[in-house]
């Protein structure tokens, strides 16, 4: 059998493939960077033109009330919670994902501070994300109390910087460049039996493998919906607090929105209990509103069927790369292990940078992140088997025709 | 000559009439909330369809570049600098009002420290927007540092609590309850004076009142693009630093949009120099980029008309309320003086929240602020002297036939 039909035969038998239809996804692309910003869900543009033109244009301020403005962060947080193994009412769609890290972090050392004051570490990854390395440098250096920050270089590394001083563990479940995933089970219960507290970053996770922060036992995390999710550009942020620990601690970013009696206007905080009290000020609502659009894709199948294209898509993926461009210098970074693997696939390669950019030039957008790393991500809402074929033949020929020499391929730009 | 015919003349007198028609009212409506969401400008609606449709669903990550997201959030803040008396590069539009409020609290508390540690006191008004106070807590109880917040009963009060003991004074420019504005440069240089910086909040300013915040010598400034500015519903807010003070001093959330090589993904965080190091994460983009056309519009006009025909309107207001209304018990909250005065009047009725809920149901949409405030906002780019006489004719007809003892106006929304 050839590899089309192998992979037409796939794309056939793929009890998924009809969810693509449901994104607007442009002519000539094929689109593997879903890991970055997912693509475009159809219905995004009418429920935005809906909240612009009738809830904004008509209800005005009455909107509030009329169109359920004020219980969006919720109500969204809701239809999010069954993806991350959440129950109702534990997570809220609201701010940055940057933002909603430095609220759990500094709750989770407010708790520690009082359970086990000694406790001063803060233990992260070298190859972490780096905006989670910067957000607890400037939470650090703001308390002045003595908080520092280990990482560890290898995920395998964790155990030996567990001791009795270290008061929260935050990692990011699936790694941004290496596509590692953890076991957050396993790793939960390890970081629990050294008294510390567990945060993860589901930023490259919620929508992409199957969570269970409560069968994890978890005790804080955040993500975004921009990936994945497929929220929109920038779309909100989202922050899940166990519900043990939730009303234990203020979120300093004590802001109106997380008050326990928003619109009685006194003058003193009171937080409201439960996940609310992560609110903070007004969001974007058309951003917000059209993360619902994502949402309501992932109610349409579940996890487990999504996990299994996934781990097909990157399968194949990995086997034609590794076949096909075996006299180049491509390494996986990726782990083959699928207890292991997230829902992308990297490779090293010294000119990675002008290898994807004459990639994007040929339509196959994938992204870079230094050093060396070529990322694709394979979404299985809109991802075909097809896609991953006609993707590595592309790759094929950027790296035997050398297309990526090309000089405007070498070009830095703003954001990579 | 008639009212009729007076205020015919006026909106036929009126420079700024034409802008009304960029705004895409409701019919029946007329809007004086502009001060809590101002109207969509029509732009905003093809703005958004442009990011939707070809910004995010064809440019999709490319859109960073191509579409120029990635400076979107200073490009912004360099239009509305003029509104404000900022300059080029000082302002970023960017998370929420809460949110920048915390960082440039934060950001003050620290040259405080370094410059004069015994300052531990943070001085507001007790009838504050009390989200802000919130945030003054919030911050002071993370820290545990000894700060403490003292509050102001009334504006003329400030002296009296202005020592060597206080770092920060944080003052909403003008009030949203009762309409009150402080002078700026004077109170600016009272606080420098006793040593204190002056952080003003400007969300009932900004597109409001004209604003100069360098010939203040003020040192930091917030407020929010979604009322008078017009930005849409929860759009991001701004922030302002003093250029003077902007180096000195990391903000604590320091995420990787405000690092000073963001996509070099160091593991320790550089801030950049500048209004760049108080961005934080990924914004809303979509949201953001309405901001836009709102901030378009005033580029047609400026300040100073705009505070001409506001104080004008305010002013009909007042008048027509006392003459017609003086049967019913309505106290002037807001200052009769100009000076004194934004761009919104309050009156004090014992059954304010059902007057309100009673004008709604007519069409003449204010809003309620406990306790017993009714406000109307008047936002000069689309609001008409014909509009005044016809929200202040509904005002009578509520009051002298009782319409508010109707049960519906009874009901608290969760929203007031």
């Amino acid at each position: 059998m050839s590899l089309e039909q192998e992979l037409r035969e796939l794309d056939q038998a793929d009890p998924l493939a009809a969810l693509r239809n449901e994104f607007a996804l442009p002519d000539g692309v094929i689109y593997l960077d879903g890991n970055s910003l997912g693509a475009r869900p159809k219905a995004a543009l009418a429920r935005a033109t809906q909240m612009i033109e009738q809830e904004w244009g008509e209800g005005l301020i009455r909107s509030w009330n009329t169109a359920q403005w004020s219980t969006l962060s919720t109500r969204l947080g809701d239809k999010l919670a069954g993806l991350i193994g959440a129950g109702p009412g534990e997570v809220a769609i609201t701010d940055t994902t940057t933002v909603n890290l430095f609220k759990i972090l500094a709750a989770g050392l407010r708790i520690q501070a009082e359970r086990a004051p000694q406790r001063k570490i803060i233990v992260s990854e070298l190859h972490n994300f780096p905006a989670d390395l910067y957000v607890i440098e400037g939470l650090a250096d703001l308390l002045q109390q003595g908080y520092e920050l280990q990482l560890i270089d290898k995920p395998e590394d964790l155990p030996t910087l567990l001791n009795d001083k270290v008061a929260l563990v935050l990692l990011t479940h699936v790694n941004y460049k290496s596509g590692h995933m953890f076991d957050m089970s396993a790793t939960t219960e390890l970081i629990h039996r050294h008294g510390a507290l567990a945060l993860w970053d589901l930023a490259h996770s919620a929508g992409a493998v199957p969570v269970d922060l409560t069968a994890a036992k978890a005790d804080y995390a955040i993500g975004c919906t921009y990936k994945y999710l497929n929220g929109g550009p920038g779309s909100p942020a989202f922050v899940w607090v166990s519900p043990d620990l939730c009303d234990l601690a203020w979120q300093p970013l004590s802001g109106w929105w997380g008050h326990a009696r928003q619109f009685a206007m006194e003058p003193h905080y009171q937080p409201a209990s439960g996940i609310t009290r992560y609110l903070c000020g007004t969001q974007p609502l058309v951003s917000l509103g059209m993360v619902e659009c994502g949402l309501d894709l992932f109610a349409r199948t579940d996890m487990q069927a999504l996990r299994r294209k996934s781990l097909a898509l990157t399968d194949l993926f990995i086997r034609l790369v590794e076949e096909r461009c075996k006299d180049h210098p491509l390494t996986l970074v990726t782990p083959r292990e699928h207890a292991q693997r997230g829902s992308h696939v990297s490779f090293e390669h010294p000119e990675g940078y002008a290898v994807v950019q004459a990639l994007i030039a040929k339509g196959v957008i994938g992204d870079y992140r230094e050093p060396h790393i070529m990322r694709f991500g394979f979404t299985p809402l809109y991802t075909s088997f097809q896609d991953v074929g006609l993707a590595v033949q592309a790759l094929v020929e950027v790296l035997d025709n050398q297309e990526w020499r090309a000089p405007q391929f070498q070009t830095r730009h703003a954001v990579t």
